[in-house]
């Protein structure tokens, strides 16, 4: 069996899938409507990917950054695929606020502010559900 | 006049453009072969462009890392776009080594150990340069 965290469990809160990638919620107190995009298969990077299935995966991310623009109304988005500890293509799509934990560090950096403790509302996360759904219908 | 960073310096060592992005390459001692990808218009998020805009932009992005994982086989890409300081469009393309200063945190993180302070040899340099421009045709 595979060791692959993102090959063996979601990777968060499943919110949409197709038999290509799935975009799940992050629980992050800091980060309420951090989102995800997946990649289905166990690969490493993007340009291990045919071209159109790069781009069918950015479509994703892009449909998601809208979907997180329209319903949280961050500052800013953060997009990042990185995947040093497990390196499965995924997306991070971020909300950035200006008195988030780390602006305008990015999330991985030294915290600028004490942390909110903010988790998203049960309504506005269906909201975002909703939207992410809609997009990408 | 704008105060955009980006909008008023190439932002690195110019490597290749066209009329609507730009490649640069920058100088990190810990990162050699660091790369940004560069939209010239100032617009702060993906969902801004339209769609065509957005796969011209992300063609580039993937162009430059199959050029600096040839040139500079790194471990892994590192891909992000993120614009808290400066929200004018840019991808950092980054290649990334077990032994790296930061590795496995995103470069932005905690580092893991001493700098190498290991700069791009001028060859290197010349190389990835070629690549990238044979790559962006």
């Amino acid at each position: 069996m595979s060791v692959c965290e993102l090959c063996n469990n979601p990777g968060g809160e499943l919110i949409w899938q197709d038999g290509f990638c799935r975009v799940v919620r992050l629980d992050d107190v800091d980060y309420p409507g951090f989102c995800r995009v997946i990649l289905n298969r166990h690969v490493k990077e993007m340009s291990d990917l045919e071209v159109h299935d790069r781009e069918r995966l950015m479509a994703v991310v892009f449909a998601v950054e809208q979907a997180v623009r329209e319903i949280m109304q961050p500052d800013k988005i953060n997009l990042a695929s990185l995947g040093n500890v497990t390196p499965h293509l995924h997306w991070h799509v971020i909300p950035r606020y200006k008195l988030d934990r780390h602006f305008p560090n990015p999330i991985w950096g030294s915290s600028t502010r004490e942390s909110l403790a903010n988790p998203l509302d049960k309504n506005t996360a269906q909201q975002l559900k909703t939207e992410i759904q809609r997009m990408l219908g």
